[in-house]
């Protein structure tokens, strides 16, 4: 029986969406293991047996009598715990569709007709059946590919290794403009402290970057605030003074861009610092402060008359980042502060030619804000790219009219969960990446930005308990993944930290003395870089798994033609191989060896192989 | 067991989308009868045991400690085939929130917590319930209610009877501006023949509006234009002048505003029609055309050098509406040309002070257009009314950012399936009615637009089989549903009509002569937008269904405090009163008459009451 409460499909969402301005991409889901063939059912809707000029726009007996059907075998995109989730691209001809499909039911092999408005079964009765499949009404539309609303994102994003920069922890290449209350380099970090990493450092290291193979940075905020992470902004036109200012900058873009590299900034314009002189404005003059529409304010004075340690920062006069009373969040509906705001998106792309904006606390800013951002941005630059920060489900954000993708937090999890908590069971595991890939339309995924540790987390082998095995294979699955992976500073090295309540060991300094330096890990981190530069492969829109092991967590999947082989076990795995590898010439793309396989093979403790069938 | 996989909601959809600045709105649907309860469990993602600043964006062990969660019991909004569905209302404090569902299984009465990422079963196990509970990462969100984003659309529609005119069919005002070859009053209508109807005559009968009680107009195009419909456009900033031209619309609107009532023009900006001068400038000029780029063309010349009857309009060198080729499409993506729609839109609001907007083929126009028209009208008007013509569903419009409604298309298919054509039972006709309220927010349904006939479909005593009590129940069911209602001219005094291949009887001409109108129709609907003038219960957002007959088709339904009660069958029908209305003192809605009812109620062939219950 195929449950019919559990079919689910959408028009104009990651189910039914232009993947460019021919093609669209259908998908559809089923209850696990019922259905044993999806086709599609899709055509334009003004072919019609007389008349047609309806576009399944009837009712009553005028409703049949579509011509337009064709049928288009969908393939199995992925499983989840409770899914199969079904694939198919069709280009339509006149840009117009409609569409229902046809199932198969495994054990009856009955077929059931599935559409937007009915569900109904095909049967012996072929004038039945033709009649159903006639009834234009019933089905699912998606009305018309307009160029300007499908999603385009920037082609070199899915070529990028992205390298996430703390600017004051990365490296400290004037010690004259730190802070005057700097550390020595390599102090504890706290959350108030100093070390007096900056921007003219960055561009001091940027051989090493190259050499390790990274073409994109992107960095925590750059521009003038208080905190050493600089998300309290003071002013979005300047770049930090202890981070060397705009010449710094610029300098530091124009090296970048020598290199092929390209520099992403954070957009933080959800709220601003405290110190501020905008938020000062108002803090001063209250009512009358030019700037009190600038922000969500519900009475005045704003700061309550008494000490701080007895303020109610859960009931604050003001809308803020999360109750942090230093971060009034902005109001991007007033015209005059959406406007400034919208001049910085401009600025710094215009004038500093900068290649991306990563969008903080992207998801409590009003999508009519980023709208009009993805307007600005992308009409002085076309290929900028546009990233947002949500953690959740975001299709809300992906409809072509505002970002281009998300940063890749499922997918973060899902590996964290299996690699380095070691929650879950290797099926476990291919559902929750399932669900990375089929959560999105895949034009978002192929641009969509992966990461295993941040400004913002625990730092990956930390999480594994110090295990850099686990981590290794952590980075390993990454990199073998769509989208562009993002390495957080000193990662390559192995550098280890914890974020938790009193621990900033996640924003530790770089670590430049080479002999501290875990050689073997980052020689592991570049050989990734360069495979993925080597194996376009790696940037196919689905994956696909050939051995999921059932009491061990082993693993073989294959992306494009590169086949990856892990064992995340502390002992060593022997498994049968699956009939496409068994008895297979094949090539070793990390050590470049050849061998045959046999029909089992046998992997150490947290080992891997990443190969290639041999023509 | 409850069915995992038919366990359905998405954040920022029609499961969860902000009613208004302050009041969320969340509903989920199970597959039917499985669950006895659900109970929400919503939020603040700041508020935290200790810490507080993640939001729910945190994992592994740091993601538990949400202590933010209260639980909001959810009603049954309805049911559908499928489905039960389940609603709550939810007023954040700080405008953010995280959520999922508690699920009590009507069976084993166990419990289930429904979140985003996973389906967590809830045991006797308290700790391992609150840790579930407390994970925050695993649940829904709302991020944020930015005002900006809120859906918000004309009070004074949901109060409104609508009157639709096809202005060459009802009345003739000016017989000295008809067309040349204008045609006798009532002469059989073809898809080219014209009767000589204007605005001036729409004046004329403003009277006999007004006292049918009538509160706003909704006007097939008006545009200078060739054809009888005025849908093939030649001059959007002309009124046709065998209309009376501006002369005559702005004398109509005039009077029309003095009477209260609402005039809403039909925007038909997917296409122009064939002898408008910017297209007869690219037929004339080809590349070297100004406008070429206003329109979607593949190769110059546009039209193909033979006779049209050989032409293949399938394939033609430009896009069209329907492969019509009297009907060129507009490339509304083109700057220019969206620039002089867009000025249209602003002229006939600014300068005319018209009220509404229905948008013709409203879904296969880019939404970036329709997103600037939304902002040109409403920056002049803001309670103009943006209506979409989108006959299958349509969320993808309906963000807040684009339409305000809908052509509740949906439920004029219900309602003709079971009153006017027979082909549906009591209960899917509850199912088919419950899905029109619960595909769309309840801000939207609050000024959805209900109709049973228009200019693109046959009369509904047509579809009826010529039966005027089916008719009179389908209005009754459309008078007594959230929305406004919509009477197609003449409808009111029973004419008929059928829409098909070689007929245009759905556009016949208005029939003046009263004894030839059905003055006994006409007293009923005129009783019917008394009733709904009367009762704003009508307007509630849901309904409730309080008998479904089984062999029977009887219903008795609830709009707020109002209870309608019908007999859809050819004979008398008598069934139980449920408990609700066994032996109650009610008063009858339509006759003012008061009695007690008893246990049982027969009501004859066709037969129906409006009733409320006595204090």
């Amino acid at each position: 029986m195929i449950t019919r409460s559990s079919l689910i499909h959408t028009a104009k969402s990651a189910f039914s969406y232009a993947n460019d301005k021919e093609t669209l991409h259908i998908r559809m889901r089923s209850a696990k293991g019922e259905v044993e063939k999806v086709t599609l059912w899709i055509g334009d809707p003004y072919k019609w047996e007389e008349g047609g000029l309806d576009g399944g726009n009837l009712e009553g007996s005028d409703a049949y009598g579509w011509s337009g059907g064709e049928e288009v075998e969908m393939e199995l995109e992925g499983s989840t715990e409770l899914y199969d989730c079904w694939f198919a691209a069709y280009k339509p001809t006149r840009k117009r569709t409609r569409y229902g499909f046809i199932l198969t039911d495994k054990e009856s092999q009955e077929k059931l007709l599935f559409g937007e408005k009915k569900c109904v079964p095909l049967t012996d009765d072929q004038q039945a059946n033709s009649k159903a499949l006639s009834h234009l009404s019933n089905f699912y539309c998606f009305p018309y590919i307009n160029p300007a609303d499908v999603l385009s994102t920037p082609e070199w994003v899915k070529d990028t290794t992205w390298y996430q920069i703390f600017p004051e922890r990365f490296a400290n290449g004037r010690p004259d403009i730190s802070p005057a209350n700097v550390e020595p380099w390599g102090s504890k970090p706290t959350n108030d402290n100093f070390m007096g990493g900056d921007l003219w450092g960055v561009i001091d290291h940027l051989d090493y970057l190259q050499e390790l193979g990274i073409n994109g940075l992107y960095f925590c905020p750059i521009f003038f605030a208080n905190a050493n992470h600089k998300y309290d902004t003071i002013d979005y036109m300047q770049v930090d003074p202890h981070f060397g200012g705009k010449e710094a900058f610029k300098a530091l873009v124009e090296a970048a861009h020598k290199r092929g590299m390209k520099v992403m900034l954070d957009a933080v314009f959800n709220h601003i610092g405290n110190e501020s002189p905008l938020w000062l404005d108002v803090v001063e003059n209250g009512e009358k402060s030019k700037y009190k529409d600038w922000f969500w304010i519900k009475d005045f004075p704003v700061y309550p008359d008494k000490p701080l340690e007895t303020w109610d920062f859960t009931n604050l006069n003001y809308e803020t980042f999360g109750n942090v009373h230093t971060m009034p969040k902005l109001n991007t509906e007033n015209p005059e502060c959406r406007a400034y705001l919208l001049d910085v998106a401009r600025y710094w792309v215009e004038e500093f030619d900068i290649d991306g904006w990563r969008l903080d606390v992207a998801n409590e800013v009003d999508h009519q804000f980023w709208r009009d951002f993805r307007k600005v941005v992308k009409s002085i630059k076309p290929d900028c790219y546009i990233l947002g920060e949500i953690w959740h489900e975001g299709m809300a954000w992906l409809q072509g009219d505002q970002y281009d993708s998300l940063m890749n937090y499922p997918l973060t999890s899902a590996i964290k969960e299996f690699f380095a908590f070691d929650n879950t069971d290797a099926r476990n595991f291919t559902y929750d990446v399932n669900n990375s890939y089929l959560n999105y339309p895949r034009n978002v995924n192929a641009s969509i930005f992966n990461l295993l540790e941040s400004h913002d987390t625990s730092r990956i082998i930390s999480e594994a308990g110090g295990s850099k095995d686990k981590a290794k294979l952590s980075y390993l699955f990454m990199f073998t993944q769509i989208g562009s992976p993002c390495i957080y500073y000193g990662g390559e090295i192995g550098m280890e930290g914890y974020k938790a309540m009193g621990s900033e060991d996640h924003r530790k300094c770089m670590e430049w003395d080479e002999s501290k330096q875990d050689q073997d890990f980052k020689t592991f981190i570049q050989s990734l870089i360069n495979l993925r530069k080597e194996f376009s492969d790696l940037q196919a829109p689905s994956i696909q798994w050939l051995h999921v092991g059932k009491q061990q967590k082993t693993l073989i999947y294959q992306r494009g033609n590169v086949i990856v082989m892990m064992n995340n076990e502390s002992s060593e795995s022997t498994f049968e191989l699956p009939e496409e590898l068994a008895h297979k010439p094949i090539k070793d793309l990390l050590t470049y060896k050849s061998e045959e396989f046999e029909s089992q093979i046998t992997l150490p403790a947290y080992g891997y192989k990443v190969i290639q069938i041999e023509k």
